[in-house]
Formats: structure tokens, C-alpha cells, sequence
């Protein structure tokens, strides 16, 4: 949040103050505002003119109200404004940016990163940390010793030229009307806003400036906006903000119903990469993985059918071209190669507790926000404010949605050091739901938007 | 607004952080708020557990997402919660309250409190400041010299027993509740909300603790809610949500689309009041001033007809009872009664210019808004926060919608002894539109709603 500055004058408070009020009723009547505004509430905010209850106000306003295309645009310039930007234009080459909306066991970005710098496409992404009962990337990249994330653009342009990718962590000067009204929406729930959402994340994206993004929104129990219309709004919503801002962008419309792949927690969801990179098969991640990286090398060309794209895409994971770029990479930003080649030496557990089916049948639930709990109930996610983490902790999911299974059979496995186990085993245990019928495995992509074609 | 306190332990500011939080967030999905939680999240703004950026978004959302009768009912009694309270029941007789939502020249309480006082009713008013381009009923009586308005509840006892009327300065320490939030709603653009407007004057009068209420609900451009629709609907809600609290309401819907009578300004309407107490005709006050009174007449009579309430009010006028109640009420409450029976003697300006009709024909606007800012530029209002007021200066107004004038008539006076008269005749002389056609008055009641009737 922004803090009230001494500085300014009475008048320019005072005009900042009639300003907001009047953008606030307007919203509230169902009026377009107008983009000077827009951008005039903002910047009074970021420079202190304005104060949080009246930020605060006129975000819920638009929470409630929405925005179209026109006021997200000015909004989405107005959070960048100011700010620092990569010049990655500078690097002379096509450079991809691929965001998720997040949810439980999505360590998409990890995998299809690598995969499309093995194919000669070059990703920058910038990401976050866990929030609630959804991990971020960039505590899980934490689970590897030795590995800087805070890199500056310097760093960021070497490394896409070194070995055509980087995942660093969210700048806070990219962006800076995102990040002071960030706080604030976090506090005062308007984080669920489909317009809010989309300017904060297209926002950061045109702020890091690469040519194209795909982004991968999710819909289910698990996902931020669980449900699926809604979802489809907001990839729509994002699609057509970041054209206006020339960005090519596709997205995918995929399944968080349940965990995706196996690993739930930091150091789990590092070892379910490297296993997938060398080839090992997931239920689900491919489908999730091989759709968004096709996503991607389409934006970087887009007369790329899909056989192709599929086709070069499968030679470099069994190639071994995905799984050693990680590693090149990972090193060239610190991380200890000796690890990544031996896996088991990344932060493990002392306790592993099974969770046993206490019936046959055909697995119809497994709710992602209770095994997305539990991992956070043991350490591997956050239930106060920057607390510190487990990188060892978390869950194993070994049945998913539509497997059958037996009486005594092991669904899961919870990986603990310490934190609150019981409570994380009665949430893994509640989160599993087993019927007499069998059950269809949920569909993992609802909807591809290509990156040349239309939205709708 | 509330202060955070420095007082509360970590657990229960955040408890009060969720509870907000998940209320803003189900109001904004259209869930009906629990009863307990609305409680809630206003005990713990007035007691300072949650922040202002919390409730303001708080206030936002339900501004924009409307309360049902049921989550009205609790957010009123919140606010009266905690909060002093008058126990006029104790005093043994029908006690009423009056309220007006304000306008330009409204002096219709100043009027009606006598007759009503006079025909054996009693009345206890408690009343506010102007606000914006409307004048408020302690602002006009503080221009009578001697006169105190800040009394306690033994003194407003007192008063009813002694002249049967008082009229006082609201106090802070009833509906705390209300208190804060007005503040709060003041800065963010959301005092224009039917509930939280209905919340706010309905906590203030169930503290006040009459038997009875009637509301002077205005409608037209020199309004609160200028919409009629939306007007109508302000006057049910209070009334429904009055009635909850067990009080016997009526209210009219009442027109604001110009000058209420000819006085604008605090003295020039002491006059205006005193002279109409004498018996002299003033247009469109008496039909407003009559029907509140009988309404009033019959909130404490139920079998009390129509005629015979008008015989009753018309004989006290006529008979200059109403006159002398005036007098004796406001003697008792200080104000020096040789004063009041000479009222050349009140505050007056010393500079009166005319604003000429250039051209014949009927008047078809006097823009309300335009000739309540006339006057605040002459200091009859007030632009900043606690400003001092100049007593005597503001507008006659001489030409009502509907009237015929010829060129060089004067539609209205300026009076003033400083401020910015030029921009104040300015205002002034566009405030009067001329037509070439015969104009109809605007009828004065739009409704009326019996305080022993249905709402509908």
C-alpha cells in the first residue's frame, strides 16, 4: 500500500480527493471512466496524493462494477507507469513470457521452459511465491541449493543469451501501480475480480516487454477463478488487453480440479520435473505441458502446425535436450549441478505417512485445495506472512481422478519434518472421495486460444 | 473515522481482518451478510480492529450491491449499538421525531415543530449542519443571538415537559456507529447509497428513542437523491426499516426541484419561519409545512381525519399559537426573545443586489443547486470544513416556477456582506430559465405515505 506522503499541497490533495470520489459514484452509476482519470487516480495513489481508504473504495467499486476493454487498457498503462521495463527487444531475437494463474502441483512453468529453449525459443519468467493453498515458482526453485532468483535485467538479458531462458522472481519495480494496489486488494478482498486480476497480470507483463505470452488459466476447485465461465472471461479478458498492448498472446484453459502430477510441495515438485524431463510419464502434466509448450513455439512461428510443434517437442524431452537445458541453466544462475543430477540430494523428509483407502472403488475426488492445505500444514507453504519454509515437506498424490483402487491401497503419502501433521493427514484423508461407480478422468484442457487466431 | 488501536492482540485484529474480508467478498458475490458477522465488522471499526481501507471497501460494496430489510435492520442496530441513547418513553406521553433528507430553503422542521407543539404533540428534533448546497437546521438557528443547541438529555426532557418541543444539535455519542462511518463515507464517495443513507438516519432517530417518526423525503435537483424513483424507494426503506424498530413512521415524498419558499440563507429564513408563524402566505411552504404537520398530528392519533387535522393546524397558525410556541421554545433554549419578536434585529447584510429578469415570460427553472452555491459563496454555507458562517447574508428569492414576469422584474436579491458576490450573482442569474410559454408549478407532494398505513 501506498503511504500518505507530507509533501503535497493542500490543493493537490484536495483535487486528488474530488477526483477519486467523483470516479468512485461514476463507477458506481455504470459510467465509462474516463482514461485521464484512470490514470490520474493511480499515479495520485503511487505518489501518495491519495490514501488507502479511498484506493480501497474505488477498487471495490470496480470489483463489483467491472471495466471494459478501453478503462482496463488505461489501468494496465497506468499500474506500469513509471516503473522500470526489461528492453528485451534489445536482444534481437523472438523472447516469450508464460504466466499460470496457479493452483495446486502447477509446476508447468518448470517444465515447458526448458523445453522450448531446447527447441531454440527463448523464455523470460518472472514469478511468485505461494499464496494460500497455491504454491509459487519460485519457492519451489528455492528447494535447490545454490540458485539466485533476484537478478536484475542485466542478468536476465546474458542468460537469454547464454542459454535461452530465465525464471527470476517478481521485480517489485516492474509495475509499480500493480504492486502498492496489490497489497491493498490483498487486505481488503478484492483480489477475486476478473478485471483486477487480469490488469495486475498483464500489467507485469508488459512491463518485462517480451514479444509474446501464453498464459495458462485455471479452472476447477483448486484454481483462483474456479469456475469454468468465469475462467474462460478472464483468459478472454487477458487475451484481448495484452493485444492492445501488441503483446502476441495465446492461452490454454486447463483443468485444476484436482493436484496436477504427483508432487505437491517444493522440493517434491522439483524432483517430479527433473523425473518428467527425463521422460518419466505423469498423468495429466503431459497433456498440460505439451499443450502450452506447443502454444509457445506457434507464437514464435506462427506457420508451425501442431504435428511439428508436437514432434519437436517430444524429441527434445527424449532427446534429454529439455532436461539438460534445465540444468545449464538452473547452474548458470547458481544452483549446484551435482544436486540436480542426483535429485534424492535435494531437501527431503524424515517422516512419510500413507494415506490408505479404507475402501475399493474408483477415486472421484481428490479436492485440491485440502491437499494444497495439508502441504502448507506441514511447512511447505505459508500461513503467515512471509514465514519460512519447509522445502522438504509436502504431499504425494499417487491416485488421481478415475484410477481404481483397492482397500489398503496407498492414495498419497504426506512428507513432513515437522508443522501440524495431524491436521495435514485428517485434510489429505477428507480430500480423497471414493465411489462404487467408476469415474471418468476430468478433461485437462477445456479451451486452446492460439496466439494468431481470434479470441472467441 | 476510527482509529486503529494499539490495544488489540495479533489473533483478534485478525480474526476482524478475515471476517471483513470474506463479508466483502460474499456481498460482492450477492450473498445475504449473516447477521452476526454485520455486528461484527462495525463493532470492530468503531472499536478499531479493523482499518479504514478495510471498511471503506467494506461500505464501496454494499453501496454498489445494495442490503436487504433483514442485513439493514442489523447494520442499524449496529451502528446504534454501544452508543448513548435518550429514553423519551419515561416522560410519559407521544413524543415524534421529524426528519428531513435536506434541500434549498428547507425550513419546513422550523415551522412545523410549533404547530404540532401547539395543537398538544410534542416534538424533539435533532438536527445537523449544512452539507454541500443545503442548509442544515442548526446553522439557521444559531443566527437567532443567545440561543444553545448543544444540550444533554435532562435538558431535552425539560424542554418537552415545559414547552412540549425542543430542537438540538445531534450528539455525537448517540449511534457511534453511524458516527464513524459517516466520516469514512464522506471521503469515499459513498454517502449517494440508499441503505447506508436509510442506515444512517434511522440509527440516529432509534437512538433518539421517539415514539414516532415522519420523513420530508425531497426528490428533484436540489436533492440528495434528485431521481424520484430512487427517492420513493429511499422513503420506503426508512420507513420499513423505522418500523422494525418498532417506531411509528410516515413519510412524504416532497419536491426540491427549486428554492423551498423564498428564504435561502440562515437568518433571512429565521425571518421567513417567523413571519409564516404569523400567518403570512409563503408559496409552496404551506403545503409542505401542512401535510408533515398533519402527518404528524396523526402518528400521534391514529383516528384523527384529515379535515380535522387541518382545522387543528390552521387554528394554530391563525390563532398565533404556533407563533408563541416558537418564542417560548426558543427563550427556553436561551435565545433573546425581544429578538425574535423583532425580527429587523436579526443578523442582516449590508449589500443587496437584484437579479433582473431581462426579458418577459414564465419562469421554468430555478436551479436549486445553483442558488443554495450562490449563497455558500456569500458565506451563508460553507466550503471547507468548520468554516465560520455569515448569518445574515444569502438569497431572496422572489420568482417561483410557474410565475409570470415582465422584463426588469427581480427574480431575487442577493444579500451579502462579503464573500465572492460576483460568482454568487453569477450563479444566481443562471439559475432563473425564462420561457416564452406558460409554465406549470411543479407539484409540491409527490406522495404521502400514512404513518398507520402500508408502506406501498
Amino acid at each position: 500500500m501506498a503511504e500518505m506522503s507530507g509533501d503535497h499541497t493542500g490543493t493537490e490533495q484536495a483535487r486528488a480527493s474530488s477526483r477519486i470520489q467523483a470516479s468512485i459514484v461514476a463507477k458506481r452509476q455504470g459510467a465509462q471512466l474516463p482514461a485521464a482519470d484512470i490514470r490520474g487516480v493511480v499515479d495520485d495513489y503511487v505518489n501518495g496524493r491519495v490514501p488507502d481508504h479511498q484506493m480501497a473504495a474505488w477498487l471495490a467499486t470496480i470489483a463489483c462494477r467491472g471495466l471494459d476493454l478501453a478503462e482496463l487498457t488505461e489501468l494496465t498503462d497506468a499500474y506500469v507507469s513509471g516503473g522500470e521495463r526489461l528492453h528485451l527487444g534489445r536482444l534481437g531475437r523472438v523472447v516469450l513470457d508464460k504466466h499460470s494463474t496457479g493452483g495446486v502441483g502447477d509446476k508447468v512453468s518448470l517444465v515447458v521452459a526448458p523445453i522450448v529453449a531446447a527447441c531454440g525459443v527463448a523464455v523470460v519468467k518472472m514469478s511468485g511465491r505461494g499464496l494460500g493453498h497455491a504454491g509459487g515458482t519460485i519457492d519451489k526453485l528455492e528447494a535447490i541449493p545454490g540458485i539466485r532468483l533476484d537478478l536484475g535485467p542485466d542478468d536476465i538479458y546474458a542468460l537469454v543469451e547464454r542459454v535461452g531462458m530465465t525464471i527470476v522472481s517478481q521485480s517489485p519495480a516492474l509495475a509499480p501501480g500493480d504492486g502498492a494496489t496489490y497489497a491493498l486488494r490483498d487486505v481488503t478482498g478484492t483480489v477475486e475480480s476478473i478485471p483486477l486480476i487480469a490488469a495486475s497480470i498483464v500489467s507485469k507483463k508488459v512491463a518485462v516487454g517480451a514479444s509474446g505470452l501464453v498464459l495458462d488459466v485455471k479452472t476447477g476447485a483448486g484454481a483462483l477463478i474456479p469456475d469454468r465461465s468465469e475462467a474462460g472471461l478472464l483468459a478472454e479478458t487477458m487475451l484481448r488487453l495484452a493485444r492492445q498492448f501488441g503483446l502476441t498472446c495465446g492461452a490454454v484453459l486447463s483443468d485444476m480440479s484436482q493436484p496436477l502430477g504427483r508432487a505437491v510441495g517444493n522440493a517434491l515438485e522439483i524432483k517430479e520435473t527433473l523425473s518428467f524431463l527425463r521422460g518419466e510419464q505423469v498423468p495429466g502434466l503431459w497433456e498440460a505441458c505439451s499443450v502450452l509448450a506447443r502454444l509457445l513455439l506457434q507464437s514464435a512461428d506462427p506457420a508451425l502446425c501442431d504435428a511439428d510443434a508436437d514432434a519437436r517437442i517430444a524429441k527434445a524431452v527424449a532427446g534429454g535436450a529439455a532436461h539438460e537445458r534445465f540444468l545449464e541453466w538452473a547452474s548458470a544462475q547458481g544452483a549446484d549441478r551435482r544436486v540436480l543430477e542426483r535429485p534424492e540430494l535435494l531437501p527431503g523428509a524424515k517422516h512419510v505417512v500413507p494415506i490408505i483407502a479404507d475402501r475399493a472403488g474408483w477415486v472421484s475426488d481428490v479436492a485440491p485445495r485440502a491437499v494444497g492445505m495439508a502441504s502448507v500444514h506441514v511447512g511447505a507453504g505459508r500461513l503467515a506472512h512471509r514465514a519460512p519454509l519447509d522445502h522438504g515437506s509436502g504431499v504425494w498424490v499417487n491416485s488421481h481422478v478415475g484410477s481404481r483402487v483397492e482397500a489398503g491401497q496407498t492414495l498419497a503419502e504426506l512428507h513432513y519434518n515437522g508443522g501440524d501433521h495431524d491436521l495435514a493427514v485428517d485434510l489429505l484423508t477428507r480430500a480423497f472421495t471414493i465411489s462404487d461407480e467408476p469415474v471418468q478422468a476430468p478433461q485437462m484442457i477445456h479451451q486452446i486460444y492460439p496466439s494468431h487466431g481470434p479470441v472467441d
